[in-house]
């Protein structure tokens, strides 16, 4: 092992064969921890190439648990994003793929800090439940072509180990790192494509487009070079996505979306088939609409990435799957497979919306502008944090959430703004004095009006 | 501690309660391993200045026991070497600045490696004991003028946990790190003027002397910085230093070096008095005395590194002490405080003499010259290295050394030889064929002759 670091000290391109005892070391305990962060700390400065990367990400996957759907017929597909705040895509995406011939075998995590986790938004359907028999996993795939799964313990405990390790030795920013922390997840999936979601923006862990496209071309190198058809689509995240934020109403916003008469099936008709321009409700959507359809895309056809018919022709038929009703009804047989209850996650989400629109004066509080504008930027990060202070999140892994506390932006980027006007609202069970003094203090300097009508990012900044 | 190491990564400059912080949360366990070793890695390519090498120096100094000498009058002096093969000299030191006024709180270390150890030389003196109690270490100094021990187990562990560390994470190599490793020992002596001898050559740690200069300067000015006037020698280590190698031999050597009327005194009185040229047996002796004279000169008078009025001064003093006896005689006194027999020591060392000198065909084995030439260079580290695997020295610290090995040296650097000349001898008892062959093995790759009378490297080639 002395070896092996300081010839990786010398920057020298470790082989495969060095690359497996470290993991093999690091999974069954024989490296000593001292050894492998000494060995992080060099690649911090050394680095690794994608081959190193993708054998790396290989071995991690191969040190625990790997799924097993070689009894599944079909494409094996799965989204994965770096995080973000409102991103509630995969409620969507894993029924719409199914709906689509696919199979969709996805393992998601728990929200950490100021980003939200999937589970948590799942947690949120009574009765939702998961389990990790390799028996049951391909029933599911072959019955409904989806689940939504939290990790088991035993997936790639190579990558837990050294993610904890990292974590405490100023060793988490490097791009291999990440690049193989990511993917060997993602590996153990059994999966044939690949679509990941950077984020990049204020609410993301990339806040500017280069270390977003840094990231995304090590993801694709890696694990194209890994064997996964895999493509990364950069999305903005310089505002919540969508027009909700919380647990509970993220979740009822990701059913409501997979409606066919919805406003986000409206939205997407007139961004992807009248070209039309939309109205203020539509506008509050269209960034999660217009994502979550890229990402769809991307999903059922990996060359739509550079071939523009290919990405029309499985726009159609996303969009076909969307207005028949297939995807709102692949929603509820995937919810159900699991035991959730969807009327019951709606009534939860009714109940929040109810306060939302009479203004419940307990549990409701509006951030209001204090000068007129236009509303030209919102710090994400921030706004996620006040979320974990509610109760929405965790700091720590042990935190529990309040899957209830919500949030809704009632303006869009770049929207003009009265003096006074809500720009957005927060719901929380007994709502008390400090809460509002923190919603207003946080809002106070994340949210940014302009004077000028601000110029607000593209959705799809790029794909790669 | 995730945040130092973040800072250091970074290439900032820690301060020195950081540094502090460190230090003690190694020393008492607090800081996992894990954050130390990230930590020595980031020092590996960020390095530290000179302000944080001296605040970790005196950290790592004050992490332990140490000594304390306020009630010894008189300027404290040591001398600190990098390590070599056959050097004897701080036995020839601590006597002769003792004998000058001074007072010489010793501390050395036992061997490791290529290189031998003081303490090992010491061990084979019957009898030779020391002790740790500071009372008796006072008294030592006061009685003597000089001591030599070995470390306490509680000097400086905070260096002793770090070095545990750098020496399985690839991180020895960096010159802060080696820096403050070395001083940090030197510090607990409570001295007020140290030599270090930083050796270079094929038989020291620094090759060349790019790398020794830099090691040089940064340890004269980080123990300058602590509070310790020092000066730096860069002594070349291309040959075996002295006619002997091993440790009972070596330590003969040093007691014979202090007689008045040796071939080493007289060596000296042409090098330095008569300007004279030397004979063969002088010739195989001029660098032990002359790096000896030259290092105790420094000792004496730190301003003697550019003065050379006051170097031509201490050197006379020394001279005049060598002549008179008094070298010999405190000899003499310092080893019979410490309990040691100065003639059972000779009388193991005579017994090896007279085996080199009747070429006893049972315990003696020459390595011949296989063609003419000039003795051009030897590979001092494939020496050392054959003389630990014939059992003078240490591969790991937990082996024992056989004190009655032994190697002279019978060419001088540059001499010409005859084809079947005898270059070098080794003595062991129960020598047998398979010692034989190593050392012709080894010697006929680390002994070079040459065709014409080759340069031979200065003895002294810095001053820091």
């Amino acid at each position: 092992m002395n070896e092996i670091i300081a010839r990786k000290k010398a920057g020298l391109k470790l082989t495969k064969a060095e690359i497996e005892r470290v993991v093999r070391g690091v999974t069954t305990g024989e490296i000593p921890d001292y050894q492998i962060t000494a060995l992080l700390m060099a690649i911090c400065f050394q680095g690794m190439d994608v081959e190193e990367r993708s054998q790396l990400t290989r071995a991690m996957a191969e040190s625990g648990q790997r799924l097993d759907f070689s009894g599944v017929k079909g494409i094996k597909v799965d989204k994965h994003s770096t995080g973000g705040v409102g991103d509630k895509t995969s409620l969507m995406l894993a029924p719409w793929l199914a709906a689509a011939g696919r199979k969709v075998p996805m393992i998601s995590g728990r929200g950490l800090g100021f980003t939200g986790g999937t589970l948590d938004k799942l947690a949120a359907i009574p009765g939702y439940f998961f389990e990790h028999e390799q028996v049951k996993l391909s029933a599911h795939l072959n019955a409904t072509g989806c689940f939504i799964i939290g990790q088991s313990a035993d997936i790639a405990p190579a990558d837990k180990k050294i993610y904890a390790l990292r974590d405490v030795t100023a060793t988490v920013d490097e791009i291999s790192l990440i690049t193989a922390s990511i993917l060997s997840k993602k590996l153990t999936e059994d999966l044939d494509v690949l679509v990941m979601d950077v984020k990049c923006g204020s609410g993301a862990f990339m806040q500017n487009l280069e270390d977003a496209r840094a990231l995304a071309t090590s993801i694709a190198n890696t694990a194209n070079k890994a064997g996964v058809k895999t493509t990364c689509l950069i999305t903005a995240m310089d505002f919540p996505l969508g027009r909700f934020t919380g647990n509970t109403i993220e979740t009822w916003e990701a059913f409501e979306f997979c409606k066919p008469n919805g406003v986000y099936f409206e939205t997407a008709v007139k961004l992807y088939v009248k070209k039309a321009k939309l109205s203020r409700e539509q506008m509050l959507v269209a960034s999660l609409v217009e994502i979550t359809v890229e990402l769809a895309v991307a999903m059922l056809d990996p060359t739509s990435r550079t071939n523009k018919t290919a990405r029309k022709k499985a726009t159609d038929k996303l969009m076909e799957l969307w207005q028949n009703g297939s995807l709102r009804q692949r929603m509820e047989t995937w919810v159900k497979a699991q035991q959730g209850d969807v009327a019951g996650l709606e009534k939860k989400g009714e109940q929040i919306l109810k306060a939302f629109a009479t203004n419940d004066s307990k549990t409701v509080h509006n951030y209001r502008a204090p000068a007129a504008g236009f509303f030209a930027h919102a710090d994400s990060r921030a706004i996620g944090n006040l979320m974990v202070d509610l109760g929405a999140g965790r700091k720590k892994s042990t935190d529990t959430v309040v899957d209830q506390v919500s949030l809704e932006m009632l303006k869009y980027p770049g929207e003009a703004v009265k003096k006074g006007e809500s720009i957005l609202r927060i719901y929380k069970e007994d709502l008390n004095a400090n809460d509002r003094k923190q919603v207003d203090n946080i809002c106070k300097t994340a949210l940014k009006l302009s004077k000028a009508r601000p110029k607000i990012a593209k959705n799809i900044l790029a794909r790669i």
